[in-house]
């Protein structure tokens, strides 16, 4: 595939920066000071990989103020090199634009709104009352459900399922195996039964959401489900009926969260961590990997619940234990009360 | 969409219970005290939300024979308000039921008997020799393989993928992007290298059974999977070759089930939690979420094994300990120890 | 469906080992000692279930050296009962082939390259430039995105989707629901919002590997995410941009693996576990269930973090104290030196 080549000066006017030494040096691609070719623009995001820039064979460096003496190659000098590198990427690597059109093979129900400018791909189905914004691109094989709106520019790759009734925002970018608006898990027990309750609500999605591979997002019970503006899941996530994550959060793959919960703005939850039902989450919230999250959060910060791994044959020593520590924490304040006897009678 | 509406006399007819107030107010959907709106019948599930009754716009209420007093408004009275807001619930919003017949662009092998009531979506494939009872809804993408065999009344939602030579309950309710009978992970270990074992047993699904977006449930290597009647499963849940889930069980999100295991009925599994394999569990137990069960459980009862969580440097401090807590158990004892020694020359 | 016999003598003279007892007696199915019918081969793969020979109904015998008189039933004596077993199975239980063809449903791109002896299900889909193998079969709904490459004799079961520009070896099988390739969760933080990074590597899985149900396996960032030959992976595991995973290392359901992390070959992880990103793991690491690997493991040998769980109010008691354990060991520090005072007094 020809690649487009941007001189560095170029790519300051478009993104801003200055650039520093020969800034007609032709680029093609992004990558690392470790792998990056001649025509690559290599960035330094930190400070501890210095040493690499004496060894990269990168035409050129994105570098921040601070390193901008660092090295003597052609460089973009800025506020936030890994994110100007993001950006640059961006430039370089646009995301390959489908055709407009419905494949032959689509089916789209009758009373179906699809813009002109949106790319329908093979083995599509797309239920009646669905609007589907323009310069969208829903890959092969998705199945939209009736009576939802999917807003302009969102990328649905093969296999996403949208159930009906539902409303995503612009700029969606969903990964194969996403499920969105499937019924939450609501029952109630009568003698021994369960009675399923039906889930009448939506999933509601901002602007600027991506959703990972295979993570599910169930419709409210009876009120919705929403992710707001710019939030960003990982893979394989599970975000239960009534669910609210606040705009800006980024979520690790594999992580549950339970029934009602409501997640604050801006906050990071780190991969297989778990968050129960009914809770509130503060603001800028930080949660560990592998973390379950019982009560609600009121104080922004970082939380953490993980048991430290060992060689298993020290585990099974320590862990037999912890099965006694509210003995152990009495003998230890028995042994503190006997000690006071002891030395009041030394006295 | 037009709503049917129903005085509460025709829902204390259909339904059970006793009307007071006005019986032929009419009903026409669902909702929680505090979002119902005019023409919407409420419910109080629980005495802890009475005080929502009297700001509650719903134009009647579900409440149980203890709080029957407690408003004016028209009202039923029942012994389980929460299981009779779910029936109310499923008389108001009915499933679609889909249009009997065979899209045009499925691809149903010959041999296989698909009921005239049944409904095959867009894009479907149904395997030779796979029987499809009546009344079933089949949605878009779903993929059937051969010999197997589903009840009726089954609502499979889009892209549900079916292997061969497997059997599914009536009633069956499969999410978007559930597996159902792909193979066990079973390998033998010859000289570093991994053997596939063949897995020839089924699943094997009873009636009344729910099974959530992307959960996986593989067939038997030699025997069969067996899923109970009235399981219920959420989503991204795996349940492993061999497993035997007992009737009436409940399980939540993401929690995974390694192979042979067999669990009783009326159980309940909180999100998360992991099973391993080839153990038992008895019936009306209740695991919390997060918890790895590691032994068979003999006895009813809630059995939890998680790690609290705390700000992450408390959790720095305490963790580092729980490295050497067989350690301080030995100090411990050593002091007890050395304070009897303290205690006996004391004398 | 009618069976394949073999008598012991074929398969002997196939698979190696020695028939004792009546080689010509014929087999057509494998079976567990306590399952197994006439006409069916049990195995003794442990000694510890010898005394289920005496009631089996099986026509003959997988059993070792050691075993080999502790039956009169005709017998295959071997090195490893349990391996010999799979190749029996294998034998006996052949994945069915597919013939040949590109089903007319199907989607392929101009300038796709299908061998002629594979299988092109219903309703799949391939995009321009890619190659697939001798006698691969990519069953029904399918996604193949542009110029990857699929190695021969691989078995892709229903609505699995592999984007764009991926390789994937000779023999993959890969089941349903499984994505590979798919963006990794790559970030740049500015101002509050999320810019992403383009996910320019690929994924390159070599010869040999299984990939189970509703697995993703994410594209690299700028390098490659690789799975060596060999790999067995089951169901619902998450394996992130730039991971590498060594040759023949085995890894159970639902394990989340971060960005960057390289394990070594022949690793064995159990469900539920995680890894953390920029690790580096060990050959011949084995990993508990349901334990977080946080730190590099640079010692073969087997680790293990798990907290065990116990009757829920035990938890309860034990667990509070967890929060304290610090302060817990500060006390016994403290109680060693009053101690260590008092016994000096009394000298």
């Amino acid at each position: 595939m020809e690649r487009t080549a941007y001189r560095l000066a170029d790519i300051v006017a478009r993104l801003g920066g200055r650039a520093q030494g020969d800034a007609g040096t032709e680029i093609t691609q992004i990558g690392t000071l470790d792998s990056a070719q001649a025509g690559h623009l290599a960035f330094l995001a930190s400070g501890k990989y210095r040493a690499q820039l004496a060894s990269t064979r990168a035409s050129a460096v994105i570098l921040g103020e601070a390193d901008a003496g660092a090295t003597d190659l052609p460089r973009i000098v800025c506020d936030n090199p890994y994110a100007y590198f993001a950006k640059v990427s961006a430039l370089l690597n646009p995301p390959e634009l489908a055709a407009p059109g419905i494949h032959p093979s689509a089916v789209v129900a009758e009373g179906a709104y699809i813009h002109p400018t949106a790319h329908i791909g093979p083995h599509v189905m797309v239920g009646a009352g669905t609007r589907i914004g323009a310069r969208c691109t829903i890959m092969a094989g998705c199945a939209i459900g009736a009576d939802t709106r999917i807003g302009e520019e969102a990328r649905l790759y093969p296999r996403v399922v949208v159930y009906h009734n539902c409303v995503l925002g612009n700029r969606l970018i969903a990964h194969s195996g996403a499920v969105i608006g499937a019924d939450g898990f609501g029952m109630a027990e009568e003698e021994g039964h369960w009675l399923k309750i039906p889930q009448i609500g939506r999933v509601v999605i901002g602007d600027d959401v991506e959703i990972g591979a295979n993570t599910t997002i169930d419709r409210g019970a009876l009120d919705d489900t929403v992710i707001e503006d710019g939030v960003k899941l990982d893979n394989q996530i599970q975000v239960a009926h009534n669910v609210r994550i606040g705009a800006h959060t980024a979520i690790a793959g594999c992580v549950g969260i339970a029934g009602s919960t409501a997640i604050g703005h801006h906050c990071r939850i780190g991969g297989s961590a778990g968050i129960l039902g009914h809770l509130k989450i503060a603001d800028h919230v930080e949660i560990s990997s592998f973390t379950l999250i019982g009560k609600s959060i009121r104080e922004p910060g970082s939380y953490t619940g993980i048991f430290p791994f060992s060689p298993s044959e020290d585990w099974r020593k320590n862990a037999a234990h912890l099965r006694h520590l509210a003995e152990l924490a009495d003998k230890i304040k028995t042994l503190q009360h006997e000690i006071e006897i002891l030395k009041r009678k030394d006295r």
